[in-house]
């Protein structure tokens, strides 16, 4: 029997696409000889739609007439599909259809087993099949070691959203022996129909799966990510704010390898406060990657703002300024240019950024999608170094933008020349807030290991850190409740109005609810702080 | 038996605070007399609490130290509460408490039945009771006309909030007799505890419940959720950008009578799109209300980022002009102003914008929260007449504001003066976008309308209004099709990004997932649609 299984790329909430692509590949599968093809997990609707969206009669119905399409579309082939089956109660759930019309599984040539992510197969099929159907960023690959009888795993590609999450789909079709072995596997993100014959399954090698570095993985799957998400929404040309830091210079070589350097437009915009430094890092890394690049200073549109305010007898203190630098950055100049070009710009923060709301509303938050807010600034680095060496072969990043200090330049406070940056230090905290955000901890967890010397080693960071930045239990507490606050407080605030994130992990800001709550410190942690403070 | 029911303002998260006010409530209905007190659905924890916040050991264990707190103060008094079941499993989930310890329902001197909302009672107690969890804005309210016993219903006040959404709750708590009539209510949006005695219910006479306007009912539940809201994020000054229209106008009068005048720094903003009347409407309403007015004109600004473009080879379109004028406006002013002054200011977007993303991201669609949101346009006058009428009993909000054509006067298309405005006519699209967004139809379903003459029957506008803006079919399906794409695609983009919206409704934007999907239209519209362009 020979079985064609479709890595197709779906197009959520769009039946009309999915099904023309959809007898497309069926049409192809005859021609090449296949007695079968399998669908990904609800390839007519796609899994993230809208809650509304298919939740009205005339959406079903035209969901019905899409199906009926494919019903006839199966002579003279087995067509296999996971139906959208929450909306339509009476079409199986697992659909075996040919000649046009619906077919019981025990008139199916051999026994089929069916099983959805990591569900376990029950009884034995000669065929099992497990249908894929969580993102890339869920990291499960579903091994069938104890099986006894060949797998097919078949998922789709392409991008899928919530709204406030993007999530990439890298497919994951894979087939494996009867010792759990794999012996076939479809290119990760890539569409394609792929063959097997179930009686060679079992004769076939066992392949040799490359190993993948983390930033490899992480570029593959942002790469498509935004890639995807352009094409979805009809856009090509990127607007990129570079300020001559990490955050932006990455984000800057990502799109220019997704759109070309002829799409994209690199945007300084100093204040007095920006530094040489980083100025001539900025146009660097623009020659570097052979973008347009333009220089538009923001200090007379601040100096104006200041003026403006103070005329009618505000006060402006200079953290006030601080803000207002970045959000003429971006929502006078960014969106603007992004409209003229009839583009988009884009947000460039940081998953740590993100925690503890380190980004100004309107400001530097802003932006068409957030491609790098569910990284750690580690990952950014690694991502740096990875697309230098990798992508590009050669130091497009300059390696000045990797090792400066990273600062926002918004005062003197942040002279980068003078080594001074951002409050936050990046090898401690990248792992305090991944054990906030990602571990789910509190600050009663973390002052508990904090208390017994066990911290480091159970947040990830360094050795050494702590004692190095907290040398008294005091200022250890101050940092952490600081940040616990912002976590929880002006954070969360940000983040309802964000935007759209790319997923990396199964935790991005976005996918989980946030309520704008305030803060709280458990009693216990509030005993421990007592305790430590009174040694 | 004495009863004591709480209707007690509930702080989402923050069990400390929530368990101090239940140990005070219990004193006080013992020093009262009360036999029994009886507390709201998950009084300790709150019910809107971010997704992850309970789901720690940390976490469940402090709650357990606040829920012993509670039983060790129900000393001579029956304690009654619905544990914070989803968390505790080994804590029953119908709490009754007394002299320290958890006591069986059986050995409680009458029998009790309780039901959730709108659950049915099962069985006949002697005490039937109510916990009622859902805010305001569901608009349920549960009669228990044919239970033949005394009911007592329990809900809580306050605002909780999901994030994108910031709800309400009025408590609801009454009395029934065993008639299903209502012989006690406590005063909605009050925090207050009331008494009862089980053996009088019956004999006392049904009360006559006042009716209330809709335009009362939001007035009351806007201005207790912005007031709260207020309170719960610290903050008391608030800046409004008042432009002359009316979604400002109301904005201003309702911040005002919340915080007072004192506190509220009204700021109009012209370019020179903007009237002499809309100027003169801004400066009249800051004199009716009182309140700080500023004017801190734009042109200049827009000016300059238009010449900084063009100096950079940038072309600046008119549209673009548009955006960047309210981008100027919200994020280079307003969000400077608030910052000065350390408060907040407003989104003044309405539910018809907010559909179709009429307004400027990091422009009119900024602010700390949207009030208007969840308010189609004609319930934004009708409020503006409610305030003038019932509120302040003067004309605060001019006559000339209500009367006036809506216009976002970004252009000379837009000159009120002339009577141009927006391209909403809100007298037609209030009704169709209420029934894409909130009665959840599709194109299919208005163009069969539309095809057999019911359109406006069926959505609710007034009679005539189809015929008189559109013509012909060509143009209704133009109008359609524009505004059914604008509310699938940017529509959405935008709402990601926007503020907190107060509901109003069960089906505020924010309260359901919206994936930025783009348009569909189905096979049936499509061949409706050629139908009628053929006629």
């Amino acid at each position: 029997m020979r079985i064609a299984y479709a890595q197709m790329k779906i197009s959520a909430g769009h039946p009309d696409v999915n099904t023309e692509k959809i007898l497309r590949l069926i049409d192809e599968a005859r021609t090449q000889g296949a007695d079968v093809i399998i669908f990904p997990y609800m390839s007519i609707s796609g899994t993230m739609i809208s809650d509304n969206d298919l939740n009205k009669k005339s959406a079903l119905n035209d969901l019905r007439y899409w199906m009926s399409e494919i019903i006839s579309a199966s002579q003279d082939i087995f067509v296999i599909f996971v139906a959208e089956y929450a909306f339509l109660p009476d079409v199986p759930q697992f659909a075996i259809i040919k000649n046009g019309k619906f077919i019981d599984e025990r008139k199916f040539p051999v026994k089929i087993k069916v099983a959805l992510d990591d569900e376990v197969f029950r009884g034995k099929g000669r065929l099992c099949l497990r249908f894929i159907s969580v993102p890339f960023s869920f990291d499960r690959r579903f091994f069938d070691e104890e099986i006894n009888r060949p797998v097919i795993h078949v998922g789709c590609v392409g991008i899928q959203n919530t709204g406030k999450t993007v999530y990439t789909f890298d497919g994951g079709s894979a087939v494996f022996n009867s010792r759990g072995e794999v012996v076939q596997v479809a290119e990760p993100f890539k569409e394609c129909l792929n063959f097997i014959d179930l009686e060679k399954i079992d004769k076939m090698p066992a392949l040799e799966l490359p190993k993948i570095s983390e930033a490899e993985k992480i570029y593959r799957a942002i790469s498509f990510g935004v890639k995807n998400f352009l094409e979805q929404i009809g856009m090509k040309k990127v607007v990129v704010g570079v300020s001559g830091g990490i955050d932006s210079a990455v984000a800057a070589a990502l799109y220019t390898k997704v759109v070309g350097a002829e799409n994209v437009y690199l945007v300084n915009m100093p204040s007095k406060f920006n530094s040489s430094t980083t100025k001539n890092l900025s146009e660097q890394l623009a020659k570097n990657l052979g973008c347009k690049y333009f220089v538009v200073p923001i200090q007379e549109s601040v100096d104006w703002t200041v003026k403006q305010l103070e005329s009618v007898g505000f006060e402006v203190s200079s953290f006030v300024k601080e803000n207002i630098q970045a959000r003429d950055r971006s929502a006078r100049i960014l969106a603007a240019i992004a409209a003229s070009v009839g583009g988009v710009f884009t947000c460039n923060a940081n998953k740590a950024e993100s925690t503890v709301g380190y980004a100004t509303l309107y400001g530097d938050e802003a932006g068409f999608l957030s491609a790098l807010a569910d990284l750690w600034k580690y990952q950014v680095y690694d991502l740096a170094r990875y697309m230098n060496e990798k992508i590009f072969g050669r130091e497009v990043i300059p390696q000045g933008i990797i090792d400066i200090v990273p600062s926002a330049e918004l005062s003197t406070a942040q002279n980068v020349d003078e080594g001074k940056g951002d409050p936050l230090r990046y090898d401690y905290h990248d792992y305090l807030f991944r054990a906030f955000a990602e571990i789910n901890l509190s600050p009663e967890e973390i002052l508990n290991w904090y208390a017994c010397g066990e911290l480091e080693k159970n947040i990830g960071c360094a050795e050494g850190l702590v004692e190095k930045y907290f040398p008294t239990a005091e200022e250890f507490i101050a940092d952490l409740e600081r940040w616990w606050k912002a976590f929880k407080g002006m954070g969360v605030a940000k983040r309802i109005q964000s935007p759209p994130i790319l997923a990396v992990t199964d935790c991005p800001y976005g996918s989980f609810q946030e309520s704008q709550n305030g803060w709280h410190f458990t009693k216990k942690y509030l005993e421990l702080k007592n305790n430590l403070l009174a040694r």
